[in-house]
């Protein structure tokens, strides 16, 4: 096990109602607030009334109208109005998107110049903004962790910039705030905890042991929990379970003592940088096309692990089978849950592959990934995503 | 699954040598060090003057001889020097004995009276001096939780209290400090892990899918590892598993959204109350007496759970013939590790059994407890506990 340093600090509000206790939480940090939300469900699932009810002797400033894929044109805004209002904190109400923006606008808010400088090297924010989210997506982590991706839609580039100052002060996380979400949406938010989980479990590394049981744990978690969650929007149980795998496949509990460069996520932010595609639904494409791509003699005892651990696949001699096996488990389960499997049903064709490629290779160290990948790796990786 | 928070906000820096970051880690709190350690152990193992070397900067006051259940009278004197050196931060040094009297102090040396109301009534507890800690023992979490456990030899009385404010600011936590333990503080170690684990674990509430996973993998850690630790003291990765363990198994994961009274624990206390035995070693005897006692048909499932997905049993019909074969396996375990398994050979007889079970129930709450039990039930499992 490598050495690492776990620093998951953010207060984590679980369970129904928990947003009353939102005057406490942000009573510690000032009166001026940004609060920042995306396309405006906040305002239709009561969200947005119930903060201005509870948050009633704060002076709120509004940031709205965050993209899927956060906009670096939208960071610049959101600093904006933190400098012109002097914001004191900032509230961001939503998925990962938001909190991401949101996470870039508070090391913006101490920053001279342009904050896309801060999305290309995470290691300039010296100071930000403390942050608090009340979470309406599962999926990204962002609201337990250091990490955010911002898009950068003139130059095609999406990337991901990490501190740990940017982790949330805290996070309300109300499971019943999941119920009216778009079916695609539940399914594309469990692929991306999935796939989170994926890009750390797969790894050189042998001897951590109680983080690979924990994201078998996490899967599992995943797979019985979709699927109930789209057959009964509103159950608590599986809302709840999917709610809490998003903040603990994320904040570091699965991938600390096993560092490396990760590969579904450097590919797929590729595919929305150039498409705009749901992340989620990128990374279900691509993960399924990965692994069987870099099955081989030196990976296949790990595919077999998580074929018994995770899909309860009997042990058998041929390993090669069992991990086809598993990986056949993980590609149906993503259709299952309605994910379109292939990049022609998302309108993507082969025309942007090999840029794709170059840039996915050059941005996301994948020669240091897993299993290296070079440019030609990629591209057929990709090319083998399409139908 | 129950409303819960979650704040396990210790910095853990892991790995060989960590200690190295100390000096970093402390800059923040002030230059005026309690050091607090147990009986000596760190002057043979090189920490004590590892920790001199690297805080040659700092005005270090010193509180060793910490029991292995640490005092109230400790803690007192604790205080005194906090007190009079105007101390900024507390450094402990140890496994849980010297951080959860750590945490006392620092409690103390802002209360005006006598530290033990704060051991009683834990709500008392306003504000504390930062604890750092350095891990010399997987055992009892303390270094990532808020929780501390305290005797009063004169009373034979022996409590937990809890505030958030106590949880360590930091810990380094460096496997190869275990390499020189004695083998039966591995063993009680272990033995106090996995009941942190099932002291949550047997639950009421079952939805909490995330939080068994949790603990099922740790408590599969600490099976496949305790032994190997116990064959090769020296073996970095079943040092770090364990290592890890501790911690995992007490923060907040394993037990959030599942809470209840606890049991062994309780019971335990006044076993070490009366007969200062080893923490580690009174829960290893009680466990499967417990579990034995509060087999049912209402537990029997979660019994069978876990011996399935902990102790690889193959799912049978008889789903009681099941869950006494996973106790079985829990017993031997411990009997393996080389922990005495019954109360007779650690010198404690039935005298006091009437005495220690009154207060077990009247300050453990243990009518709330998984299965509720009342005096005549832990009369009877002590007696179980006797051969």
């Amino acid at each position: 096990m490598q050495n690492f340093i776990f620093h998951a600090y953010t207060k984590m509000l679980f369970g129904k109602d928990q947003i009353e206790q939102l005057p406490e939480v942000m009573d510690a940090y000032g009166k001026t607030v940004l609060l920042v939300y995306g396309g405006g469900s906040i305002k239709k699932n009561g969200i947005y009334d119930k903060v201005y009810s509870l948050l009633k002797n704060w002076n709120i400033i509004e940031l709205s109208g965050v993209e899927p894929n956060p906009r670096i044109t939208t960071v610049r805004e959101g600093v904006r109005l933190c400098k012109e209002h002097n914001v004191d904190v900032i509230l961001a109400v939503g998925g990962g998107s938001t909190i991401d923006c949101s996470k870039v606008i508070a090391a913006g808010a101490y920053y001279d110049k342009d904050p896309w400088d801060l999305v290309l090297d995470g290691s300039l924010i010296k100071e930000v903004l403390p942050i608090v989210t009340i979470l309406t997506l599962a999926a990204t982590g962002s609201e337990m962790n250091k990490n955010a991706v911002i898009s950068n839609l003139e130059t095609n580039e999406k990337f991901g910039t990490s501190s740990r100052l940017m982790i949330p002060q805290a996070s309300i996380l109300d499971p019943t705030y999941l119920y009216t979400l778009p079916a695609i949406q539940t399914a594309a938010g469990t692929a991306d905890i999935m796939s989170h989980i994926f890009e750390a479990y797969f790894s050189r590394e042998k001897d951590a042991f109680i983080q690979d049981r924990f994201s078998e744990g996490i899967l599992k978690a995943c797979i019985k929990y979709c699927k109930i969650a789209l057959q009964e929007p509103d159950n608590y149980e599986a809302r709840a379970n999917l709610m809490w795998a998003s903040s603990m496949a994320l904040n570091g509990l699965t991938g600390s003592g096993k560092e490396h460069s990760w590969t579904c996520h450097p590919i797929e932010h590729e595919l929305s940088a150039f498409y705009d595609i749901t992340h989620g639904v990128g990374l279900a494409i691509v993960t399924p096309r990965w692994m069987r791509y870099i099955l081989n003699q030196d990976t296949v005892d790990q595919f077999v692990t998580y074929g018994h651990n995770v899909w309860d696949l009997p042990m058998e001699e041929d390993k090669f089978a069992m991990a086809h096996k598993a990986i056949d488990k993980t590609e149906e389960f993503f259709k299952e849950i309605g994910i379109p499997m292939t990049l022609s049903e998302v309108g993507i064709d082969d025309s942007k592959i090999e840029i794709m490629a170059e840039k996915a290779v050059k941005f996301g160290g994948l020669e240091n990934a897993y299993v290296s990948l070079k440019k030609e790796d990629v591209i057929n990786i990709l090319k083998n995503c399409l139908s």
